[in-house]
C-alpha cells in the first residue's frame, strides 16, 4: 500500500540543493531526476508510515558513483536515503529532511560465485528471488526470505530474517563482509571470503542492521548452503495458539533441527483458505519444514509429530508432492495478500516482535485479548522457532479512530515484548517507526554508545538522517 | 609456556599509580594486590609473547566493582587490562604499558539457565568446561570449545570458536547478548534475549572481539543447544593434506553437515600416537563427527565415506563407543601437549589463519614446503570446515635463530592467507602478536573506522593499550 498522509518534518530545501543537482547532474546525466512521480515513488516503502518525497533521485551504477556522490553531497551537507526495492515496513526511506534518494536498484551485477566456497559477492540491487534463479544449477542457495523480494542490499540494511533464521540465521550470520561508503566518499572493505576471522572490531555486523545511517552498502559477500539431499514439509492444526507454540518450543529444545516452523493463527488460516481455495482447519497451525538426508528428514518428522501429538495436535499432513510443498509455502509468503482480501479497502499495518520462546504464547495471547474488540482483524502469525511474531492491524486509512486503536495496540504489543526481554523488532528494522521504543529497550546508556558511533562516522548526520537513533533526549 | 623476554615497550610508572592504589585497596581490600609474585602471573598469557606484569593486580567480584575500578583508573589515565584464564596466543593480557590488570576469573555466578529458550546467563570467569558440567542434567550443551578450558569472558573478548564452529558458528554467533562497562565506568546493556533482533547498531557484535580494548564484558548471555539425539565419529587417513582437504569441502558442498571435520597432518598423528599410546597411520587424518538421529546421523556417515574414497581415503572407521569418542576428541584437545613432547626443551608457537576453503590445500601446502628445512617440527593442523587452521613451531625460546625462524615463517603464512581472501587469525584473536597484520588484512580505510570507533569510547585509551589496532600510521 502507499500511505496517504506526509510527514509532519517540516524543513526547509536545503541552501545547496540548486547546486548539487546541477553537480549530480553532471555526474550521472539522466540517471539524476527530479521528476515529481520518481521523488514520489521514492518517499515511502509498503508500510502506513506518512511519506516525505526527496528532493533528487539518483541511480548510482558503480561504488565509484556512490562515492563521488556521498562526497558531493558531504559537502554540501544535504541528507542521502539509501533506497532498494522499496518494501521497507518502518519508513526506512522516508526521506523525512528531504535530501537526495540514492537508488540503489539498479546495481545487480552478481560478481561471483564461488561454489567451492560456498559464497558469492554481489551488488546491493540484486533481488532474493534473482539471486536464486541464478544459483538453480549450481546446487546451492541462500536461504534469507524476508515476505517481499527485497534487495539483498536493503536485507542486509535491515538486518532481514524471513521463514528460515531458526535454520539458517538471519542476514547477520549471512553477510562476511562488505564494501561500504562512508558519509564522506571513503570506500572500505570489512572484511574477505573466510568463513570466520577473529581479526579486529567487526565492521561487518556493524553495518550489517545499521539502515543506511552509517554507511552505504555497495558489495555484498554472502555464505551459500547447499540444497539438501532431501526435505519435508508438514501441517498440523492445535486448539491455540499457545498449544501450536509449546510443540514448537519442546520440538527445538529436543534437539531436531527444523528448517521452518511457521505459525498461523486462525485468522491467517481463513485468509488462506479464502485466497487460495484451500480447506484448512481454521485453527492455529504450524507450517513445519525438515532438511537433511532422506532418513533423517523422515526420523525427525515422526520425532516431531509425536511432540505435536502429546500438545493436542490433530491432522498431521505432509505434503506429498514437491508442487504441494511450493503451494504450500506460496500461500505463507503470499499471506499478506490474503489478509487484506478479508477487508477490502483495508491497508495492513504490519508489526513485528521477538521474545524468548518461553514467552511467546504469553505474549501472543495477551495481545491478543487486547485486540479482541477491535474493530478491525488482527491476525497473528509467526516464526516461532525464533520467537519472532508479527500482527496485522488490518485498518482503514482514512480513519483516525482505526489508526490510532492500531497505534495503541502496536505500542502494547512492543513494550509487552521488550519487558519479558525481547525487542521491539526482530527483522523489519527500525526506521523511524521504531525508534521510539529503543530507549526502553536498551537504556539510555546503550543508546549513548549508538549515537557515540553515529557521530564518529558520520558527524554531519547526512546519512539517512532520523531513522533507527531515537531523539537526543528521553 | 611461560615466555622469557620482556617487552621493549617502556613507560614510566604512571604518576597517579600510588594514589590509584590506595583506592583501590579501600575499595577491595586484599583484592588488591601489588605482590611481585601474582603481578607476573598476570604479566602473560600461553604464548611466546615478551610479558611485561601490570602494576596492580585487581579481583572484582560484581559488575558494580568492576565500574568502580574503571571510574577510578579513568580519572587517572591508568591502563586497564583484563585477564581471565590466562590461555591468550597472541599476547592480549600483557600489560604493555603497565597499569591495572582486571582478573575476573572470580566473577564464576551461573546467573541463570533458560531450558525452554536454550540460554544462559554468565558471569565472564566461569570456563567453557564449568558451564558444561554445570549443563550436564538438563539435557542441554554450549559447544564452543577452544583447546584450552578458556573463560567465557575470555572467549567473548577474543570471538574464539573451535571444533565445533563448523556446524555450531563461533562466539560471534553464539553470544545473545553482553553487559559491558565502559572506560569511564559506565555499565551498560547491549541486548536482550531475544534469538534475533533487528533493532539498532549490533553493540554485541562491537564488543564480541574486541579483546577488552573497548569495553570490559561483566555478563554474557549465551545460546545454549539440545544434546542431538544421536551423534557418530570416524576416523579416516588419506593420502596427503590436500586430498584430506578436498574431501572436506566436498562433504560440505554436497551439504552434508558434518558436526566437526579436523585435518591433523603426519606430524599431529605422530604426536598423537606416542602420547596416547594409539597406533592410526602416521599421514593427512581427518577426524569427523556428525549429529543429529540416528538414521540422519548413519545416512551421512555413509555419504561422506563414499566422497573420502573419491580422495584416495583409507581405513574408514568409527568409533565404537562413548569411552572411545571420548579418547579420541581428549588425544585432539591434548594434541598441543603431544607435539610438545615431540621435542623436549621446546615450546610452541602456535599460529592460526583462516582462508576460504577452496584454498586451504593450496596455503598449507605452500607453507609446509617453505618450513621443509626449517630446524624444528612444524605440525599443521585445521578445522577444515571453516577453512581455518593452525600450524605450530616447535622452538627453542633461548635460540635466537629459531625464533626468527618462526617469526619468518609465521609471517609468510599470515600474509599468505590474507592475500587468498583469508584472514590472519581465526579463532586466536589479534592481542598484539597479529596487530602487525591488519593494516595489509582491512586496508587504511577500514582501520580508521576501527580507530574512530575505539576513540569515540576509550578517548584516552586506557582499555587494553597496544592491542588490536596497528600503530597510527602504517
Amino acid at each position: 500500500m502507499s500511505a496517504t498522509a506526509t510527514t509532519d518534518a517540516v524543513t526547509l530545501p536545503h541552501p545547496a540543493l540548486d547546486g548539487l543537482t546541477a553537480s549530480l547532474r553532471d555526474l550521472l546525466g539522466a540517471r539524476c531526476s527530479t521528476a515529481q512521480s520518481e521523488r514520489e515513488h521514492h518517499g515511502h516503502g509498503e508500510s502506513y508510515h506518512p511519506t516525505r518525497a526527496p528532493d533528487v533521485v539518483c541511480y548510482p551504477a558503480t561504488t565509484e558513483e556512490v562515492s563521488r556522490i556521498l562526497a558531493l553531497c558531504h559537502q554540501a551537507k544535504v541528507p542521502v536515503i539509501p533506497f532498494g526495492a522499496g518494501t521497507s515496513l518502518e519508513g526506512h526511506v522516508v526521506a523525512l529532511h528531504g535530501g537526495v534518494c540514492l537508488d540503489l536498484s539498479r546495481m545487480q551485477r552478481i560478481i561471483a560465485v564461488n561454489t567451492e566456497d560456498l559464497d558469492c559477492v554481489i551488488e546491493p540491487g540484486v533481488t532474493r528471488k534473482q539471486l536464486n534463479e541464478h544459483l538453480r544449477d549450481t546446487g546451492l542457495f541462500f536461504p534469507v526470505d524476508p515476505g517481499a523480494d527485497a534487495t539483498l542490499g536493503g536485507m542486509t540494511a535491515t538486518r532481514a530474517s524471513g521463514t528460515n533464521a531458526v535454520r539458517y540465521g538471519t542476514m547477520k550470520d549471512n553477510v562476511l563482509a562488505l564494501t561500504v561508503v562512508l558519509a564522506d566518499g571513503t570506500v572500505l572493505k570489512t572484511g574477505g571470503r573466510a568463513r570466520k576471522s577473529s581479526a579486529g572490531y567487526d565492521l561487518t555486523r556493524l553495518f550489517v542492521g545499521s539502515e543506511g545511517t552509517l554507511g552505504v552498502i555497495t558489495e555484498i559477500t554472502l555464505k551459500l548452503y547447499g540444497i539438501p539431499e532431501a526435505s519435508s514439509v508438514a501441517v498440523c492444526s492445535f486448539p491455540d495458539v499457545g498449544a501450536a507454540v509449546s510443540c514448537a518450543i519442546e520440538t527445538i529444545q529436543s534437539g531436531i533441527q527444523v528448517a521452518r516452523v511457521e505459525l498461523l493463527d486462525e485468522t491467517c488460516m481463513r485468509a488462506i483458505n479464502l485466497h487460495n481455495g484451500l480447506s484448512y482447519p481454521e485453527t492455529a497451525t504450524l507450517f513445519i519444514e525438515f532438511h537433511g538426508t532422506q532418513a533423517g528428514v523422515e526420523q525427525q518428522s515422526t520425532a516431531m509429530h509425536a511432540i505435536a501429538l502429546g500438545h493436542g495436535g490433530s491432522g498431521w499432513r505432509h505434503a506429498a508432492s514437491a508442487e504441494e510443498r511450493t503451494k504450500l509455502w506460496q500461500a505463507r509468503h503470499n499471506l499478506h495478500y490474503a489478509l487484506l482480501a478479508l477487508r477490502p479497502g483495508a491497508s495492513s499495518w504490519g508489526t513485528d516482535a521477538c521474545v524468548p520462546i518461553s514467552e511467546l504464547a504469553t505474549c501472543i495471547t495477551e495481545i491478543r485479548e487486547h485486540a479482541k474488540d477491535a474493530p478491525f482483524p488482527v491476525p497473528a502469525l509467526g516464526h516461532v522457532g525464533d520467537g519472532n511474531f508479527h500482527m496485522g492491524f488490518l485498518i482503514k486509512m482514512d480513519s483516525p479512530a482505526e489508526i490510532a486503536e492500531a497505534e495503541r495496540l502496536n505500542a502494547l504489543l512492543v513494550n509487552r515484548a521488550i519487558d519479558l526481554g525481547g525487542t521491539c523488532t526482530g527483522e523489519h528494522g527500525v526506521g523511524y517507526g521504531k525508534s521510539k521504543f529503543l530507549r526502553r529497550e536498551y537504556g539510555d546508556e546503550a543508546i549513548a554508545v549508538m549515537r557515540r558511533i553515529k557521530q564518529s562516522l558520520d558527524p554531519d548526520n547526512i546519512l539517512n538522517p532520523g531513522k533507527v537513533l531515537p531523539p537526543a533526549s528521553p
